[in-house]
Parts: structure tokens; sequence; C-alpha cells
């Protein structure tokens, strides 16, 4: 499995020992998550803004409006740190000191470079469309609709994960305590699907919208 | 109900129908966030960090590690975007230009204010953990712990949220299409949780920890 070489900023220095640089395990939790915060700075400033991510390969996608001040400043070159989190459990220990959360996350540090090619764009919102709802068939794009979305993407070259998996760390003095400690579980999950209200008649409900969960 | 004014940063410019400076409908997101995207901009460069945040009247709260790099920098001044994002529905429409998610998200542009005393710190624990898990009931906290957590608080006055709600919006020239269109309401749930595997004999798992659930 290939390993990605830390960079002075993807070593992960607090728990290094969370620190993960494997492909494998960075590419599924990027795979899992809906939304990525992609943080920029303006003149000094930093700004953080959620969008949709999607990863192929090795670069991940995020798309919007050509007004979208974020997109504008990104395909200026100004360079992002873009974040992914997934909360796995709430960690409850036995003290202040020992709650905590399981949770994956990925940092990854990139410019961006903008995809011009109309076959690609088109690509790129099919693949967006099985990501977020795999099944989910549509209409074919419009022209105007690809000239009116901007596709950016982002080599994942350094880029780094922090996995917290190991639950409850208490100290030992704590273990004889009558103090509930352990973790809950947590997962996106997905509801009862609601048909759009013009739905045309005679439409189902399909079954891969009935049973939405995303990764593990 | 108090209405913030927006600044130039915190105006919502692409779909300003979606930007809500009404407090409560801010104040209510916070609350039902479990992590925040903390961006902070090193020498031009930006870093997006993913922490637990908490809100206690007009102000949202972090804490860390003294050797946590994201703190030590907000501790030293630098200017915070503090974002907050929850996905509360796929939103799958007729064609690609109308896949979208709802959402509810919120950010603040903000500096630290450091939290020194120690009786505050105390009551700042004893927050996180009914923030984190409602219901949990910990042994006190020891002095060496609350001297090893720093506690950073930001002002809710440079804030606003951005919410999206409307389902599907697809033209009305798709509403023909034999296309299903709806949305899948997601929600963070709990599982079912398991003990820590040092729990002493006879403590019971707590109806609190069985029934886990955020927000709305």
């Amino acid at each position: 499995m290939s390993e990605i070489q830390p960079t002075d900023r993807t070593r992960v220095r607090l728990h290094s020992e969370r620190g993960v640089f494997d492909r494998e395990k960075i590419y599924a939790i990027l795979d899992e998550a809906l939304v990525a915060h992609v943080g920029i700075a303006v003149d000094g400033q930093p700004r953080v803004i959620p969008t949709a991510i999607l990863r192929i390969d090795d670069h991940v996608y995020i798309h919007g409006s050509p007004n979208n001040q974020l997109l504008m400043a990104l395909e200026r070159g100004a360079p992002a740190c873009i974040t992914v989190t997934l909360v796995d459990a709430i960690v409850a220990g036995r003290s202040g000191f020992g709650m905590s959360m399981d949770y994956r996350s990925v940092m990854i540090y990139a410019k961006a470079e903008k995809i011009s090619d109309a076959a690609a764009k088109e690509s790129l919102v099919a693949a967006f469309i099985q990501d977020i709802l795999p099944g989910h068939i549509v209409r074919p794009p419009k022209k105007k609709e690809i000239a009116a979305t901007v596709f950016l993407r982002f080599p994942l070259t350094e880029v780094s994960a922090k996995i917290r998996d190991v639950g409850v760390v208490d100290p030992k003095d704590d273990f004889e305590l009558d103090v509930w400690a352990g973790i809950v579980p947590l997962k996106l999950v997905g509801g009862v699907p609601q048909d759009c209200p013009s739905l045309k008649m005679g439409v189902a409900t399909p079954e891969y919208a009935k049973h939405y969960s995303r990764g593990r």
C-alpha cells in the first residue's frame, strides 16, 4: 500500500500515533465524506467554507457557480487547506479529561486546477451524482448548465489523515469508580425519502433512496 | 428575536435568500453541532482543524492541550474563521444541476480570548460533558487536568448562518421526465453503546447512552 511522505505541514505533531499516511485509508475517509471544509486566506484573514467533495484517483474535486467567491479565489491561485471530518463515536470517560470523540479526519494542502473541457465536466457531473446518491439516474446535462458550473480539482500530494479509534482512555486509578464509561457509536443515516411534490405520476420512490447510508 | 448585523465578510452573497442573521436560529445550529472547523492563516497559508465546540450565551468555546498548535496560534491573536455545518438531506433533482443538499451552516469571524480562571475552567469542563453526552456524570477534575487544558472563547458578534431547506428545485420543463426526484433526510444517530472493557462490575449502561441523538 502506498505511503504518502509527510511534510512540515502534514506531519501529525500532537498524538503522532494518530497520524495516517496510507493512501487507501485516507481515500476511504474522503470517499465516505459528503462535505469538506475548504479554507483559504484572504489578506491574512482565514475563510472556511463547506462544500461537496468528490475523490477520483489521486485528486479531489469541488464545484459551484462561477460567481462563488471561494472558487474565484482558488482559481486565482489561492492556496487551500481542505479538511474532511467524520465523527465515529462519543467517548465517555470517567472524568472530563477522559471525554473525547473517536473520529477520522483528512487534511489536504493544495492549489486548484480548473477543469475546462466540457466532456470532462460532463463526466464529473455524472460522478458527483453517483457519489452523492448512488444509483440515481438523471437527464443529460444541458450545455448551458455545464458552462455555468465551475469544477476545480486538487492533487492528493500533501495530505494526511488523523484517526482516533481507541475509545476510552482513562487512567487506571479511575477504573474503580462507580461511573459508566464507554462509547456511543455515531452514524449518518438516511431517513424515509420524501418525493418531490411535482413528481410525475407513476414514478416510484427508488430502492437506492430508501436505504441510504455511507461508508462502513 | 435579536438580529445580527451583517458585515462585509458575513453578508451572504450567493443565494442571499439563504442568509440567516437571527440569533436563535444561529444558536440552534451551533448547539446541534459536535464539531466545528476552525481556520487560521499562517504566513498566508490557510489551516483548517476540526475540534469540539460548545456555545454558552453569546460565545463559543473550544479547548485542547497547551501544546496544540492551533490553540497556540489563536492565543497569540490569530484571527479565526469558525465554521459549523449540518447536512440535513440529499436533494435528488432530475438533472445533475438539480442535485444538491439541504444544510445549515454557521460562520463566525472572531479572535480568541483565553479563559484563565480555574473555577471558570471547571465549569466549562462540566458544560462540555453535558453538551457532548447529556446526563453523563464523572468524577471531579483534578487540578493538574484543569491546568493541562486550554479553553478559548470567541464572541458571537460577526456571525451568520446559511440555510438551504427547500428540497428539489428543478425547472418546470423537467417535471414531465420519468425520473425520481425528492429528498433523503439525513441524521446523525447513536448506535448501541459499548461499555469500556475495564468497566467496574455492577455499573450498568445508562439510558442516556442508549438513546443518543442531537438537535431536532
